[in-house]
Order: C-alpha cells, then structure tokens, then sequence
C-alpha cells in the first residue's frame, strides 16, 4: 500500500536526534525504543556520538542501513534540503514535526511549497509539516513516531486527526476507557500526505474495524467524498467536523446561500459518503467502541432488559429521541419469560428482571430476545446489587455475546474498584460498558444509524431525455459574454489595464424562464416586453389577472424596490403601473416581464442551488414566500440527487404535513416537486458554471406545480 | 429542621437486622459501621443475640437508649405494626426499605394507605417505603442509611433522587468524579416525607452548596414550585425529570393541550423556580461539579485561554451554540498579553499561549483576562506537553483561582497516571478540571444560565382594572348549569343512579366572545343570530364582507364540517350559505354568528390555555391558522405570565422576525399581542373552571390586533 513506508517503516531516522529530554528529537527516540518499535532506530545529529545508546549519524546520508521514514526535527528553513538528502537516500517518507510553515504565514507559506516541490520532484512522501506523527500498534511493528504520551493497546480503531490536541484527547480517551487502538496518525498542515488518503489507508488494514476522523477543513471534498464513500461501504468512519460556529461566513444576495450554514457542505458530504457524524468528542469516543465490539444492528427495534426501572427509563428517553423504537414483546418472547424470571419480574419491554434477578434469569431474558424476531439488537441495564452473583450474570452476558449475531450494549452501573472482575468479564466477553444508559443508548443508536446508512439502495440520478441542453448552455453563455464584454467596456473607460476578477452575472428574467423550460421546469406563462404596449399585448395573450415584473439586472430586490406588481385585472391597471415602472426605473433601462397570476390557493415552494467550492453544487428545498427566512424550514443535499433523495428533502421539512394534507385542505402534488428538484439537479450537473438559483416562489397545486419567479447566478 | 431526625439521628435501629451477609438488614448495619455512624446503633430482630458486635433486641420497644431513626426492613404486611410500635418507642422517622406497596398494586396501595394513617396519627415521619434511605456525610453524624456500594467524601453536592438505581448512578459519578458529597436520600415510594421537602431540607443545610435533584413525576408541583422558588433563589438547584418519551398522553381537542409535551408543565416549572433542567445524567453530574467548586459568571462572556489549536475551537462551538459569546479583548488586556507572552502567541479570544508556554505564560494570561471588565468567566484548555513544567502552570492556576471573583473552569487534557499530581493541583486548588473541552464548555454554559434566571427581576403579573369579572363568572356558570342539565336529562333518560363524571362543556360561540369582551381582549366585531334574516340584519349592522359560522355546542372542527365560510361580501351570498348551514346542520339546531371579515394584511396568531393538574394554566403563545399545527411555532408559560414573560413568549417564536417586519413587510403591534397574553392570564387566574382556550387566529395587524375565532372548554 502507497503508505506502508509511513505506518509500517523498515528502518526509522530521527533527523535532529537530541540528548536533552525535553525536546521533540529525544522523545521520539525514546517513545520508538518504550513502545518497542521492531525496525532499527537511527538518530541523525551533527555532533555524532549515542543517544539512549543508539549511534548517531552525522547526517542521513551517513546511516549505513536502509531507512523507509525520518522524522525531520531540525530549523525550519532547514527542512527542504534535508528532504532532498532523504531522498537521494532512498528513504521513502518523512514526518516533519518542524513547525513554522504555513500556519506563521507568507515566509512559512513560501517553505511549505518547496517541501511539496521535493516531494513531487523526488516521490519522496511528506507528513506534516507541523504536525505530531503516526503510531502503528501492529505487533509486527510498533512504531510510536510520534512525540505524545498515550500508549496504547493494540486493538481495531484507527484515528486521523487534523489537530494534533484534538487527536490526542481522543486517542487518550480510547485508551483511558480500555479499548485498543491499530493506528493513530495526526498530520498538521497535511501538505503531502492527506487526510483522505490515510483513511483510505485504514480502509486496506484489514485490522482496523473502525475509522475515528477529526478535520477542521476539507480542502479537496470531492477526493474525501470519493475516497471515503469507498472506504464506508467496508466499516464504520466516525467523524466529527469542529469549527460550526466560525463567524466569517460569506455575505450571500441569494436566499438559498443566507440559509446554508457555515458546515452544510461537510454534513451533506459525510450523509453522501456514510459517514457517521458526531457533534462531541465524547460521543465520538463511546461510540468507535461499540462499532468496534459489536455488529451493526440491522434494524432499529431495541428489546431492553433492567434490573432497575430508572435507568431503563433513561435509556429508553434517549433511544426513542434518537429514532429507534421499542417493539412490544411478542407472545412467544413474553411466554418464555413468564416461565423463566421472578413471578413479580415485569414481561414487557423493557423487560425489568427485578433486582434480585441472579444470572439464570439474565441469561434466560437475553435469550428470549436474541431469539426474538422483531428485536434487532439487546440493550441491558446491569446495577450490580450487592446480594446478588454479579461475576455470574456477567459470565452470562459474555456468553450470550458469543452466540449471538445480534449487538448487545450494556450499561453497567456499579462501583469500579468493588466490581472490577465483573466488569472485565463482561469487557473480555466483547460487549462494551457503558457508565450512564443514555451514553450505551447513543452508542447503540449511532450503529442503527450506520447500518440505515449501509442499506442505502444505489440508485442513480434521473436523466430526463426531454431536456434542451444546448439552448440552455447558449443562454448561459450568452449572460456571461454580456457581463464580460460590459465590464470589458467599464474597464477601457477607466483605463484599467487588465479585468479584474469577474464580478457574477446575473440571468435576466426572460433568460430564466427559458432555462427552466430548456429544463422541463413548469413556470407560469409569461412574455417578455421592452415598453408599455408590449405589456398590454403580452397580457392580452396570456389573459388577465397578470403579474408585471421590471427586468432589469441591476435590481436586485425587485419586490422590495417596487418593480413587482400582483393581481393586475385589467388593461388600465396594467398600463398605469407599466407607466410608473418605465419612469422610476428609467435608469436602468428597463424590460418587463409579463406573467400570468397564479391562483392563491398554492402552497409557496422554494427549490435552490449554490455552487460548493471543489463540489459541484448543493440544491435546497423549502417553504417558499417570506417564510423562507424566517420559518428556514429547508432541506439540503449535495447534487446530483436521486429520486429518492428528493422525496427525502420533501418529506423531512416541518411544513411535510401541509404537502400532505391537513383538516380538509387538499395536499399538494409532491411528485411534481419531487421532479422539479431532480430537473434542477440535470440542470446544474450540465451547467457547472451556475453559480446561484433561487426557484421562489414555486406555486405547488394538488395538481401540478409552476414557478413563479426565478434567479440565476452565474 | 423538620427532617433532622432522618438525616442526623442520635440513634439508628434496624428491625429486621441479619447475621446473614448478603440481605438488607446486615448491609444497613455493615454500611453504618463501616462509615463511621457517630450514634449507637440497634439491630433488632426477634432472635436477640449479636450481629456485628452489637446486641440485637427482640423488639424496638426492648431498645434501652433513644431512638431517632429506625430502618424497617421487615416483611409487608407487619412494616404499619411496626411503625405504630417506633412511634410508642419514641422513633421520630422510619426508614421503610421493604418493597411490596403501592408499587405490585391494590394489596400493596392498602399497605401503603395505612402508613400514611399511622404518620398521620403518631406523628413519626415515613421515608419510603419500596426506598433505598439516606446518606449523611457531615462529620459530626456520618449516617450511613441505606444499603448502597457507594462510598463518599465530604462535600457541598446533595443529592434526592426518587428512582434508588439513578440516584445510585449520580452518586457514584460524582464520587468516582473525585468530588465531595454533602447529603443524599432516595425516598421510592415517598409516601409521607416528599422529595420537595426534602429539597427544603438541603436549602436550609449550610454546608450543602448544590442541591440535584432526579424525578419521575411530580405528585403535587405547586408545593414544588414554592419551595424550590424559595431554595433555588439561595443555591442552586440542578434537576433531571426522566420519562420524556413515554407514550399514552391524553388525546387532547385542543391546539394549545395537542402542542403540548409529556413534560412541557414540569419543564415550565423548573424554569419559573429558577431550577437548570438538564437531559442526560453525565451533563448533571459534571455541572454539579462546576457549581460546587465556582461562583456562577455575573454574565456570558467568556474568555479563552488554550496552548493548543484544537480544542478551542471545539470549546468554542460549544459555549457559543449555548449563547455565551466571546468578546474581543480590550486594547489593554491585548497590550499587557503582548508584553508576556511568546511573540507568536495570538492574542485574540481564544488566546493561545502556544503549546511552550509556562507557568509565567499562563499567569499572566489569567491576570489578564481576570482584569478585564468585559469578561465574566475564564476557561482554560491545557494540554501537558511533555516539555513543559506543568506542574508550575497548574500552580498558576490554583494560585490564580484563589485571588479571582470569576469562575475559572479548566479542561485539562492529559494522561491521568503521569499527570495526576498536575491534576491534583489544580483540583485542590479549587478549579474543576475535565476531560473534554465540550464538558467544560457546557457546564459554564449552565451556570451562566442559573445566573442568568437569578438576575431576573422580581416583577408582578399586571391586574388590568378594566375586566368585568363579575359577567365573566356568570358566563361560565351558566355554560356549565346547562351542561348539568343537560346531562340530567340525559341520565334521567337511559335510568342512570347517579350522574358519572361529567364532560367537558363548551361555551357557545357567542358567549366565547362575550368572556373576551369581558377581559377586554379585542375580536373582530360580531353578532349573534338564530335564523337567516337575524343573520342578514346582523350583517347590515356590521357591515360587509362578513364572516358566517354556525354555532353549535356539539359541532366542534366547525371549519373541517363546512360550518364556516369566509368572505361573504353581500346579502345573497351570505342568504344562500345561511340557508345551506340551516339544513345542513338542522339535527343541531344551530346557532348562527356573523361577524366582520377582517383583511387579509393581518398575521394570524393563536393564544391557547390549558389547565394543568395542581397548578393552575399553562399558557401558550404560537404562528396560528393552519400554522399552528404543522409549524408547531409556539412558546408556553405557567400562568400567570407577567409582561416580561409574555415579551419572551412573543420572541422566543422562530416567526419573530416576522413580527418584526421583513422585506419591507410592514411588522405587527406586539404590545397589543402582549397585552392580550397578560389579559388571557388575568382571565384564567380568576377563572380556574376554564379547562381549555383557544383564540385562534388573532389577526395580529401594524397597529392592534382582534381576535377571529375562540374556543373556550370548562
């Protein structure tokens, strides 16, 4: 694998090797020799001599073995050479701890592009710069390349993280609750070696079960969606994104870029790869040990036993706010529960086997729920009672792990010191513990979720073959020839030497309306017109009530200007305000835009799109009209979306039941919209160049449904 | 102190003590010796002899010294001879551990009835029964009275939990925790001593600086409301109410009872005792902490300091999505940073010291923002780089904590064995310390919020001179005599003995109005009528358009059955509806109300009412019209909401921005909207028959707002 020379190093050189132990060159040395790295170790210092009685080397080029990796923990401007040299002999890798690059700014910056430089020109890997390193738990290996304190056990988790505090934190806390750790890497200012590569690397290590990621920033989305997509079909990638909050978010003019937030892109990239989200680091930690002990459920119907009522309470609270769902017990479960537990034991579920339960009865009531055909995974509430053979219902659990296919999550309530064996037997018997029930119940709903992900059909994005594709590319064009040529001509009477950056052009109206119908997108009938009898003419072919719109790409804010007149009855109405418009907006040299009026009875839709750097684009659904911004009751996904992602936006906003029907009023016909935003999708999958759209408002009829005013960006 | 006696006895017996190991009655004993119980202890059992060393009487009556407290641990049925016998021996409290009351039913709910009988003649207070007991750390008692594994330290954190399993979970986290417990009890079935009492008790304990709280239900909430109102203005008090999800809540006709959740009252009560509610137990266990240790923040600004990236920012997410914000600093605070700390330290909010910084570093980043006026709260992100003397930075911290008014709350991320004096340090010091940045963040989070609910003003719900109480009063009798009547008549009909609990009654349409009128709450004008020309002349007096709706006690979804129609805008058309209801509704014998139609401009808004058991109204505030329900926009209070509440109600909708006004929307009159909440309070306070309200819409307009349509259930 392209990254074994990184995790799993033949030969390790420590460039910039210390004798002083409270730097980074004599740490690494001594974390390489503590946690028993099987590769020989080379340190590489000017002055020559021992350190922790290993020979040192005057330089890399002097090591007379051959060296896979070396860490570079020398001067920063130093850096680039030393690569070079690494290179010329033959070392495969190397871990720049050296900070001082990108992160301290241009001089930095500058640096950073000559290691990338080297490490095109030679093929030379480079981790970092900035960062902490990798460690590999492999028995084979045990490489602990790195300069931090956790020692972890060999076990099935592997972490990727940005930040190396962050990734320390977990890594610690992986390890502090007693779990095993495969690899663990920590790349810094990631200028080689990306994080998309590394989980792609775990995702070949057949000994990592679970893949726990932190990133601050996605630098290359499609590479990590692409990779990752990959890698989640195989085991579970836990990921947290820090940073929602980041003020700084872009000005957007459209409604559809004001209502993403700052991580929409992030979350909707990790929901289209499977990738399970996570909002803590605690959460995230609990969790990668449940993935790693047990199956995913295949579905999310909990059977949950207790010995307790309260805490089977909580529990229960937390897996039903999560979506999962606590089935009734069937007659035959309840049948061979009655018969096996306490006579006052409650045969529901939760099944509470009463306090006094000893380990027959926890062994009977797990069995009566594996064998349960509408239960998908077992959650036990274990307070360890002091009259009661605790050792011995945990010898029961874990034997019930083993013959089971179904997960079992416990939490186990009790004093650690007092009941360390029970606790270890049940641990070695494979089924994670949890202190609290709501943690165990977040643990479990995270692996339903997982495996809801899993089930996912592949399914692919519609083509409609009705579509104009070429009409629609040359009005596109034609708005961005236009823009240019006038900003061509602004920049000549300015005497501007050169363009500058081309500021977004915007469609104008008439332009919109004929790209949605290039697209098969319903729109109310309307006509363009450049003066007021053309108004009159437009709206005597298209019948009255009409809508009179100015056109014009300067205004941007049409309704708010006063350029938007509903509900026009007849000739001398529509005169009188295409008088007013020609004259208030005279500056703009005007066109207008006649339509005809919907009827009111339409629920008000919004479909919309922005461009997403590196990504394509993200297209919205919501309630349309003024409660757009204020209710942002809207859905997001990446594009291209499928069928039945688009039903998906549909049915997951809150105003879902108006589409649906409610206290006599008819719904509306979502498989009309449903085909709206998959249009839409074919639309901006062809036309990458369109920046912005907003399809607001889409009137949606019981039959059918029509824009009504359109916007576009490019 | 009332409860004296259970929590610091001068004298403990167990009846029903054991020689046998692993039963209740020897564990009270084992658990009393081993924590040091300061008073004599009296093991009783029929057998005599000795259990532990100590004499054991055949019956209390046979105990030579006095008795405060006696643990009853003794079959069901002989537990209220038991007690009637504690009581002649001078026993001012029982602990009733035995199971088998109201809890496995009818025989066991008569059990329990006559406990409550003998509490009440004797006078001895009951604990329990179906109860775990209580805990008293404090030095000069050392009560151990209960049967649990967990043992703790002395402390300020007092616990009452009602399920003995959660109660136990907290306790041990706090303990395992490493911090001090003051009191704790489980009181189960709580039979006669009551968890509010209980809470009394601990507000009045000196040494008791957090009280948490765990229930399940909340048998009688007013007496909760006013003494936790009382405790929690002193100290604070953390509460957990479990159960959120449980199924079977009462199907409801109204909008404001359907809105409503399981546990919408008791959340609304936690928030008018100034009581922090929390979710999830790790959440309370590690805010209890926070509170024990620090004062809370005078406000929510908080400033940072971290020697790593990373968990800042997660610090950060966090503390801002729960409404702290992060000032920038001062140019004097920035200036005296620059002058101490590393050239490439940031000196911004989050400051990074850089991973290097010492223990001079962190002082003088502590001083700094522990000078600055526009910081409440200092939080600290420490990593322990192995390079750096820790030690000395966590004396900083301490040293820094002992000369601060601000709370300090640090996140120390760390390997606890290596690092555990560092810890230890800063934990002796006075400044607690977590594992996560998010734990941290969130426990600032809730004390800046007790702090907050304690700096509301005392302000008293407005008395509106102007109501005519009297005719309200009468309006109401006179609805509920005709359902008595009617119900009479009904009985008297099918042979009934005696009437059964009787239904609801509504009033009509035209007395709705008329209660509104009496409270001067504005609708839309109206009259009422009995036939089609009464109708026509009505809307001749109102003039037209007119709104028709029939009025008729049974028919209650009036708009779904066609009983309403909506801008009638001359004497034919509202002549052809009036007739259509005539026969449509004839089985009814319909009422009719016509009243103004109001223009369209308005928002439509609802303002609901539901009786709550023991408590008075709940009083709801939302987006109405159809909105209502699908949107689910709306806030709640306990009546009665003063002027301030019912500002917070009107802001705390999502749609408040539409109040507002947006997009040159004109906003509405939301002093009038507040007036009518105050008003709607004012009536349900004087008129507790009112069972259920909705006035739904009120069209909310620029200036004014009138109620179109109302409810009103007695």
């Amino acid at each position: 694998m392209p990254l074994d020379a990184l995790f799993s190093p033949r030969g390790v050189a420590v460039v910039g090797a210390s004798n002083r132990e409270l730097t980074i060159g004599y740490r690494i040395i001594e974390n390489l020799l503590d946690f028993g790295y099987t590769g020989p170790i080379h340190p590489v210092n000017p002055k020559g001599g021992e350190i922790r009685g290993l020979t040192a080397y005057p330089s890399i080029l002097d090591v007379p073995e051959p060296v896979d990796l070396a860490h570079i923990v020398i001067k920063n401007t130093y850096v680039p050479a030393c690569i070079e040299d690494c290179a010329k002999k033959g070392v495969k890798a190397v871990i720049v701890n050296t900070a001082g690059f990108r992160e301290i700014g241009e001089q930095g910056e500058t640096l950073e592009r000559q290691l990338v430089a080297v490490a095109k020109k030679t093929g030379i890997r480079v981790f970092g710069p900035n960062c902490q390193g990798v460690i590999n738990t492999d028995p084979a290996v045990r490489a602990y390349c790195n300069f931090t304190f956790t020692r972890p056990t060999a076990g099935h988790i592997s972490i990727v993280a940005q930040s190396g505090g962050v990734g320390e934190v977990i890594h610690q806390r992986i390890t502090e609750l007693g779990v095993g750790v495969r690899q663990y890497a920590s790349n810094g200012n990631a200028c080689d070696v990306s994080i998309p590569e590394i989980i792609e690397h775990y995702g070949h290590d057949d000994e990592t079960k679970v893949i726990v990621v932190h990133i601050e920033s996605l630098p290359a989305p499609q590479a990590f969606l692409d990779i990752v997509t990959d890698v989640a079909r195989r085991k579970p990638v836990l990921a947290m994104k820090v940073g929602r909050t980041a003020e700084g978010a872009k000005a957007v003019s459209s409604h559809t870029g004001g209502l993403m937030k700052q991580d929409t892109a992030i979350e909707l990239i990790f929901e289209k790869a499977g990738v399970v989200s996570f909002r803590n680091m605690e959460d995230l930690c609990q969790s990668a040990i449940g993935f790693a002990c047990q199956p995913a459920p295949s579905g999310n119907r909990v059977g949950m036993i207790a010995n307790t009522g309260g805490p089977a309470i909580i529990a229960t609270d937390e897996l039903v706010e999560r979506g999962m769902v606590m089935p009734p017990l069937s007659e035959q479960t309840a049948a061979a529960l009655r018969d096996k537990l306490y006579p006052e034991a409650s045969i529901n579920n939760p099944v509470d086997v009463l306090a006094t339960a000893g380990p027959e009865h926890f062994a009977a009531a797990i069995d009566a729920l594996l064998g349960d055909d509408d239960i998908d995974a077992i959650f036990l509430n274990f307070v360890t009672p002091f009259f009661v053979d605790t050792l011995g219902v945990a010898r029961e659990i874990a034997a019930a792990n083993r013959r089971s296919s179904k997960p079992i999550i416990a939490t186990v309530m009790t004093e650690k010191q007092g009941w360390a064996e029970t606790l270890k037997v049940i641990r070695d018997g494979g089924v994670p513990t949890y202190d609290m029930p709501e943690t165990g119940a977040k643990v479990l709903a995270s692996m339903a979720h997982y495996a809801a992900m899993q089930r996912r059909p592949a399914e692919k994005p519609a083509a409609f073959p009705d579509v104009d594709g070429g009409t629609a590319k040359s009005i596109i064009e034609t708005a961005i020839t236009r823009k240019k040529t006038r900003d061509g001509a602004a920049n000549a009477a300015r005497g501007a030497k050169k363009p500058g950056d081309m500021d977004p052009a915007f469609l104008s109206a008439e332009e919109g309306y004929r790209l949605l119908a290039c697209y098969g997108i319903p729109a109310a009938p309307c006509k363009a017109a450049i003066n007021v009898d053309e108004c009159l003419a437009a709206a005597d072919e298209i019948g009255y009530p009409v809508v009179l719109k100015v056109d014009a790409e300067t205004i941007v804010h049409k309704t708010d200007a006063g350029g938007v007149v509903l509900d026009l009855r007849d000739g001398n109405a529509l005169r009188r305000e295409a008088e007013r418009m020609a004259r208030q907006f005279a500056d703009a040299s005007p066109r207008f835009l006649v339509q005809k009026q919907l009827t009111d009875d339409g629920i008000e839709v919004i479909v919309g799109a922005k461009a997403a750097e590196g990504l394509g684009h993200i297209i919205m659904f919501g309630l349309g009209g003024i409660y757009v911004e204020v209710l942002k009751d809207v859905s997001f996904k990446l594009a291209p979306v499928t069928a039945s992602e688009a039903a998906e936006m549909i049915d997951s906003l809150q105003a879902s039941a108006l589409f649906r029907g409610i206290r006599g009023r008819p719904g509306v016909d979502t498989a009309a919209l449903a085909e709206i935003i998959q249009r839409v999708s074919q639309m901006l999958a062809d036309n990458p160049a369109i920046r912005e759209l907003d399809i607001n408002p889409i009137f949606a009829f019981p039959s059918g449904a029509k824009a009504a005013d359109v916007r576009v960006m490019v």
